[in-house]
């Protein structure tokens, strides 16, 4: 579990905590036991975004580049990251905090949960976390909420594909637990299989996508893991993975 | 109507199944009077996926891709079948069963049905229905049923767009045949042209794909049936079609 | 705002109010003040689509082509255009006019409306208004849609993404207005940046579209207003916007 622990600045994705969260997530490939990352947030608000105070035209354009170069390596390492990634959001997720909950592969919210993109507000249009929104929601629900900056419910969020799951703040925890649990109880090397297909096959034609999915259950069925809980299924027993 | 007809074995889509499936959906293809297919199964389960028995290492590599090959030509050949092909779900329907009906360009189902992709529990992400179940529901839905192989509810589906629809178990039928019935009543030439355009913009920039169906529009305003159709709607009269 | 003021012919996108809505659009680009268009309809139907006298044999296929092809630029227009671009609905849209709907960026709806695109009833496939529709709802929705064209109800819109928002007639206009208004308050120069952007990376892998949206990030702090806005952020003052 990764926590954005700076609760006082609103959780804001300054470069060093953009740093700090790309180390975590980079150290956690290297735990071998590892099956399922959770990302939460300490206090009310889960992330405000960038730290404007970065952004003023004393810091300079080099730096920057090298803030939203940063913040859209930490997406894409989310999303190259060989297990699954879990966002537990309880509170308000604006600009890139949004953006981090969107490019979760899984996303947990408690009901008081509020999302939104309000850069327009402020002279700065919410492009970067716009690339993870159009992708999880349909394109007018994106675009009314980048251009009016106003906030959706969590209720909406699920309903439209931002959230896999909506749940009373008490049962945020246990629910976004029990999603964890049951992932760690499958095969890691079957999870990172299947996980990095996914993505690669979702932005290629069909032909192209069936044609190396159906390469890869050929592949997986040839791990160690493929063929135990094949064995055990038909021997109805519990398998035994690798890792 | 194609009916998965092996109650018994959960209509497993062994490759003998798969293989009928493609057989009898070519088929259809050639009776010039069908304007659409209805697939629908025999008993509790819709269809729980590939035949596990035919996965184990004794069947060996080339059997694996036999099977992995003719389950995605199926799918293909119900994107690229002259007709509408709508699944008719009751009851349960996993793995490749899920796919099946993913793949189907309209999908009725009751409200008692569920759908998962639980290959994840024995070893097997389900890489090849995650190529139909992620075009077909938001991104973070397919990826928490892909990596927890947790079900999810006919209403869920019909919410994420999985289903076109869900009724009570007891319309499930007259509803299907409402639609079907609906879609029998206009042009094969009309409807062949429309599906091909729609699928095949689909893949396209917005530029291509106004340019591919303004001619298809022309084209389609020159057929036999377009005249008739624009002819009777200015006459008051109901259009005669050639099929 | 544009109005749609044919109510006798249901509002027909005929070749001349096509030409017209496409003087209209292009016409309020020129107005550096505009920050938002509003197309909304006089009468009980939004609009009805294609004006089918002029589909007719007689026409020609020359005539035909221009149709739609001119239908087709308009609604590029609408997305290229550099200002958001609201519907505002209150009653039936069907076909190219469905398709208008769902071509603008944001788009509102009176609860008594409905959305179909009949185009088989009539022979006539409705492919192009499928470009939009497809890119707006998913495809299952869509399809049936298509196959069918039966109506679907605001609500039904809404929940598929056609809509940003549905609300009851009687606050339709208010409604829409104040999303008209919050746009209004921003930063033109930063609206315009920001839609481009985002049309421009939805059709872009994920590590292109990142590309692009950090360097518009980085040119959007260096306008006039992107530093306003932060200024007046920090200073706790309301920005004050170029245009």
């Amino acid at each position: 579990t990764i926590v954005l622990n700076d609760p006082k600045k609103r959780n804001a994705l300054s470069l060093e905590m953009l740093k700090s969260l790309q180390n975590d997530i980079r150290h956690e490939a290297d735990s071998k036991d590892l099956k399922v990352i959770i990302i939460s947030a300490e206090g009310p608000v889960f992330s405000s975004g960038h730290d404007l105070k970065e952004l003023t035209e004393e810091r300079g354009r080099d730096y920057h580049t090298e803030v939203f170069q940063t913040c859209s390596e930490v997406m894409m390492l989310i999303r190259n990251h060989p297990v699954p990634v879990i966002a537990m959001v309880n509170g308000l997720a604006t600009a890139a905090g949004c953006q981090l909950v969107a490019s979760c592969d899984i996303a947990v919210a408690s009901d008081k949960s509020s999302f939104a993109t309000p850069g327009v507000n402020i002279g700065l249009f919410c492009s970067t976390p716009g690339v993870a929104l159009g992708r999880a929601v349909p394109r007018k629900v994106a675009l009314e909420m980048l251009f009016t900056g106003e906030p959706i419910s969590a209720q909406e969020a699920v309903l439209h594909g931002l959230l896999s799951k909506v749940v009373p703040e008490e049962q945020l925890e246990e629910e976004t637990m029990k999603i964890a649990k049951k992932i760690a109880s499958v095969s890691r090397p079957v999870l990172s299989l299947g996980k990095a297909a996914f993505y690669k096959q979702m932005s290629q034609d069909l032909r192209a996508a069936y044609s190396l999915t159906s390469q890869v259950m050929v592949d997986n069925l040839a791990l160690q893991d493929g063929q135990e809980g094949i064995k055990a299924f038909i021997q109805k027993r519990k398998p035994t993975w690798s890792q």
